[in-house]
């Protein structure tokens, strides 16, 4: 299909489960109309989660996953950011390309809260995209700043969650 | 990859962008475990979605769309009732059967809030599930009922939309 007449900035944040997977799910409905996706993971790389391994089937749908498969939990290492600046440097070149109709940042807004990366930075990459580009972040904790600038938001919230029950994350469901 | 060892019950609801992508994006990840999955689409037949030209190209996964690819804005006809029912009936033996790992009821929600089909016949279908199969349920205005047995809920609740803008529902992102 054509190209995006105008390409919008999604948001998808909260506490709740489905931010990556509707980020997912998104692409998977873009790529059946033959848009070009291109996932970067922020934070995420090393993790064994189960659409990696289903992603390599699908046409026009590249995916690069950057950390260091772990979940950051007191200070950021210096290899924390790094890799985080690293996946926000191929945003900035593939953003700025126009060769991807929707380009999702996964969990950029966890990156941008433990700051990992420049907040000005990402705001620089969402206003100087070309017109038909779709961007899309993912993560909890989204800033104001992201938010005001966006065209769609949608919180996640967690109205019930297993965790809670002292259920472990499911292989093939949480992962 | 072996079945769940225990199949919960999901419910993605609420007015935000994001709920069918969620369940979607769940499907990737779980075929992508070896899983298998059946998406059942309940009002939303005929329309004409992205996600529905890469289905097939998919391993492990089924989808079946009912209704007439129109919103119900006035009353339900009898042709809604009747394949919302039909929706149903596929609903219970692909459960019942045991066959697929998750099970995907697409706007059931709004099947159920506009009295399409029996609350107590879905609840039935939940709490007799066979152990392993996990059930996805979603669409706006989850009754309290359903909320009340579920294992996890996700409100998607719309922070900003560009619809209230003036923006059309776009090709390859809204459908």
């Amino acid at each position: 299909m054509d190209k995006l007449d105008r390409g919008l900035v999604q948001v998808y944040t909260g506490n709740g489960k489905g931010k990556t997977t509707a980020a997912f799910g998104l692409a998977l409905r873009a790529i059946g109309r033959g848009l070009k996706v291109y996932v970067i993971q922020f934070i995420k790389g090393g993790f064994d989660y189960g659409e990696l391994y289903i992603v390599d089937k699908l046409p026009n749908l590249t995916l690069k996953a950057f950390g260091r498969g772990k979940f950051i939990v007191d200070k950021p290492s210096k290899e924390d950011i790094k890799s985080a600046e690293e996946a926000l440097s191929l945003a900035e070149s593939v953003v700025k390309s126009g060769e991807y109709d929707i380009v999702i940042l996964d969990e950029i807004n966890v990156a941008l809260n433990l700051k990992l990366i420049s907040l000005e930075r990402v705001i620089g990459l969402i206003k100087n995209k070309p017109r038909h580009v779709e961007i899309v972040l993912t993560g909890r904790y989204a800033p104001n700043e992201i938010i005001e600038i966006a065209d769609l938001v949608t919180e996640m919230r967690e109205v019930k969650h297993p965790y809670n029950k002292g259920c472990q994350a499911r292989r093939g469901i949480e992962f």
